[in-house]
């Protein structure tokens, strides 16, 4: 399979490449590095993206930005940035992606536990993640071309517990490694409309 | 108790109203009708309607839009819509609305059962009303002045089946009298952060 990993140079991101590029030819698409570039809040750069690489099987997503803050001090403002990029940046990888992806293709997005299992600071995640859960349960049974797609919602990931140890005491963490399995079964396996929580 | 009615002139609302005017003072906000006028896409029309009423116990929120499409024709700026009324909106009321009512107030926004149990056209309805409950769930954990909110679910409501039937076949409807239980149960009662599913 041909399979864009936006995102591919990211904590989660290069753990995802290192297992799919084993059997797959793996295309990884970042801001500024990787083999193309794209800025997923821009719908043109997504398109542009598309163009250029033509044919492929399975876009994988593993980026997007929210903002972390306290509840009582998040504005409008605030919650835009994760609406705009790991919300509608995703969904927009998608919608555009529906046209250019080979029949029986499938998508991959990325949300997080905070769904479900909030933490202080984290009420723009939260919403963030449980839109795209539930946006991926819909556009499962609506799409054309036998396209599949699924979403990987994981706790927080063990390398990056440096950095965010102190917002998620008592969470059992997750290698990437084991995180780019729920990957591995949604682009590889046959499912479709399925949350993979990896924690 | 004194209990703003966000959309209280609307199907849900109004059934909402009639159950918390038996016990309580309601004021119902509408966007052109009701007691008191307010457009929940506009930050300022939110920030004027809650200075024009001062002191208040509760906010109850039925209102709110989403634009129905099948997932190929949907673009960007249709999920706009339910995300800047439906979800920003009911979010906004919140975030702003903590600066001005009681302490041991609450909060009451209305999802709905596309969350998780998807229809054709749906798709970001699905989206929006799972961003809420995530919302709710973790805006409950970082309140302040022991401020309590909650969300109410409901599936599809028996009074509206005549223009949404062929969209929900097999769904089995509520009365309106019956989801107004549940936004009783969170302003009269003492949970926080609970997603109340009527169906």
């Amino acid at each position: 399979m041909k399979i864009i990993v936006v995102g591919g140079t990211g904590t989660i991101g290069q753990a995802v490449v290192a297992e799919l590029k084993q059997r797959h030819s793996v295309i990884i698409a970042g801001h500024r590095s990787g083999d193309v570039q794209v800025d997923i809040t821009d719908t043109k750069s997504i398109e542009k993206m598309y163009q250029s690489i033509k044919e492929f099987d399975a876009v994988v997503s593993t980026t997007g930005k929210v903002h972390f803050g306290a509840l009582t001090e998040m504005k409008d403002e605030q919650y835009q940035v994760g609406l705009k990029s790991k919300l509608m940046g995703q969904v927009n990888l998608v919608l555009l992606g529906i046209q250019y992806i080979n029949n029986g293709g499938s998508f991959t997005l990325t949300s997080g536990i905070l769904s479900h299992d909030p933490i202080r600071y984290g009420s723009s995640a939260s919403m963030v993640n449980g839109a795209l859960d539930s946006f991926v349960k819909a556009a499962a049974i609506e799409m054309p071309k036998n396209i599949r797609i699924n979403i990987v919602s994981p706790t927080v990931v063990t390398e990056s517990m440096g950095a965010y140890a102190e917002y998620f005491r008592g969470f059992e963490s997750v290698s990437a490694k084991r995180v780019a399995l729920a990957y591995s079964k949604s682009v590889e396996g046959a499912q479709t409309g399925q949350v993979y929580d990896v924690d």
